[in-house]
């Protein structure tokens, strides 16, 4: 793959710093599950999946470094509170971690070896899942999208936004990849943090798509200007009912293209529909720090002392969703009905 | 006032240095109607009304320093040639040019000092004039929006953008000298150029009005939280149908608004009505250059070699306008027939 976000090697985990893209390409390494926690809290990975997969491994890594069997328990009590606190918000991380805890309690009371080696394995296994999960509800959007050469996305739903391939940069990977004519892809810079300028239009020139990057007020004139196709993007959360929770801007991008007659997509693997959650009005916003929006790229922009706001998600209407492409099926309205078809085994 | 855009002092052209605000105020010294031009180019000056105004003093100051009446014509080709080049497509620019124009033919073959003079006079009769529409506007929009106390503003229409006083923030303005309750005044940053979140949050500031600085894709969140009970923009140039060209975004605003049954008013003096236009379409929309997306205060934020778009304006259907204030009425639909009765003399 082009983009490498999450990279295991030996007992250490490798993560490309996207503070730093599309400037520089460095990769961290984390030694130990501190490292990791630092990483996801600081934002050097981003994106629900990514997170999650990364979370894993941390504690896969908090596991390996115990020595003597006495202290399993204490230093893993330590391990998952770490990780759970970098991003309390983050559904993800915490489903994530559950995961790993369930295998941690199904193995605690044997060998030592053998619980560290389960742990690695079933982080692994997450992170092949995930890859695996993107490529097939890719597949399935390149099938859904085929007479679509114009698509418009915000934020960045890539590779770097899970353990690789991406959902809805995963759908215009399989496009290309199955010979589909992409003709321009629309990116919403999206501020305040501009994963678009800054991650999306880099993912997507490393894969030769043709990108055209536009501030994130325009989109509404190319859509006027009927240049757009179909919008695709990706999510943090789908409530059960359909509502989904994504990066601030999603919403209006929506509304835009009702009002155009164009597909509105939300991909995301199953994992992030929370059935749990009966609608958008349930799903808490995170408010962001007010320096991202006075600040760019650390020069202040706004007068001093100016008020701002700052939610990190707004919510989507599932009435305004045209389908919900998952690694299982492309769900559509009834979204209450299709999506618990679909979600529950 | 509290914000001065444009001086006019004894010959000279005092003009604040929008480029630097909000960080600094300085105010630049325009000695001949080159220098004009120059900051006319260079965006130290920017807004439709504060153009117009400002290219007039050019004129009068190209005449004063005639010393030959001899040069007179030669000279005065230049100025209006060097005046008009400076934003080939700004419709208030060249309005105010060929109001000089027909001073300067009226009077050409008489006296240089008596030339000189007329020319001035019409130039500070143009200032005096746009600020004295604006507050007549601005009452206006303040009677009209007496039940609102949440308002969102994109771009700046302020002070700034004009002689003094303002369209869309000097019906805020209004509102505030008349001892209406403002809450809150959302202002949209406006990328490219963050005119919201660099002069108009200076300049509400100033006024001591309370704003709530927010990026451009928060907008749909704030009134979807029910935040936002009118919008108020300006206008760069309204259409014989009651189309309006103004800044990117703007159309999005309007749709926006419309969806939460949200009023949007747009504010601008009449001279800003162009009735030979007859609709949105026949408006052309400049396209500005790529390294205001790709950078952000001088830095670079997107990858090397990306495609971007930059349109400076979008069109606004006439349909999502729920009326136009200028300084002689609120005007509402059915706008052909109602801006037609209220801008032909």
């Amino acid at each position: 793959m082009s983009v490498r976000t999450i990279e295991w090697r030996d007992g250490e985990l490798l993560l490309i710093d996207q503070r730093r893209l599309p400037r520089k390409e460095v990769y961290r390494v984390c030694r130990n599950y501190r490292q990791v926690a630092q990483a996801i809290r600081n934002m050097v990975v981003r994106g629900a999946p990514a997170i999650g997969v990364t979370a894993a491994m941390g504690v896969a890594m908090g596991a390996r470094h115990v020595r003597d069997p006495k202290n399993v328990e204490a230093v893993m009590r330590n391990v998952f509170e770490t990780l759970a606190d970098t991003r309390p918000t983050a559904v993800n991380l915490h489903w994530a971690l559950e995961r790993m805890r369930g295998v941690y309690e199904a193995n605690r009371h044997g060998d030592l070896g053998t619980l560290q080696q389960r742990l690695e394995d079933a982080a692994v296994e997450m992170y092949d899942a995930d890859i695996a999960a993107n490529r097939r509800l890719g597949g399935l959007g390149a099938a859904l999208l085929k007479d679509s050469r114009r698509i418009l996305t915000h934020c960045n739903a890539g590779a770097l936004a899970t353990a690789g391939y991406g959902t809805a940069l995963g759908v215009l990977r399989a496009m290309k990849e199955t010979g589909m004519p992409l003709e321009e892809v629309f990116v919403d810079e999206t501020r305040p943090f501009l994963q678009g300028a800054r991650l999306t239009a880099w993912e997507l020139r490393k894969e030769e798509i043709p990108v055209t990057l536009i501030t994130d007020n325009m989109m509404g004139y190319v859509m006027q200007q009927n240049r757009v196709d179909a919008v695709v993007v990706g999510a943090d959360r789908v409530a059960a009912n359909g509502d989904v929770a994504n990066k601030i801007g999603t919403y209006t991008v929506a509304v835009m293209a009702r009002r155009h007659g164009i597909p509105f997509y939300v991909a995301c693997p199953t994992s992030t529909v929370d059935l749990s959650c009966p609608s958008g009005r349930e799903i808490p916003i995170e408010e962001r720090a007010e320096d991202e929006v006075t600040h760019i790229a650390g020069r202040r922009i706004a007068p001093d002392g100016v008020n701002t706001l700052n939610p990190a998600f707004d919510v989507t209407d599932h009435s305004l969703v045209s389908a919900i492409i998952t690694e299982k099926a492309v769900v559509t309205a009834p979204y209450r009905k299709n999506l618990r078809n679909v979600c529950v085994p």
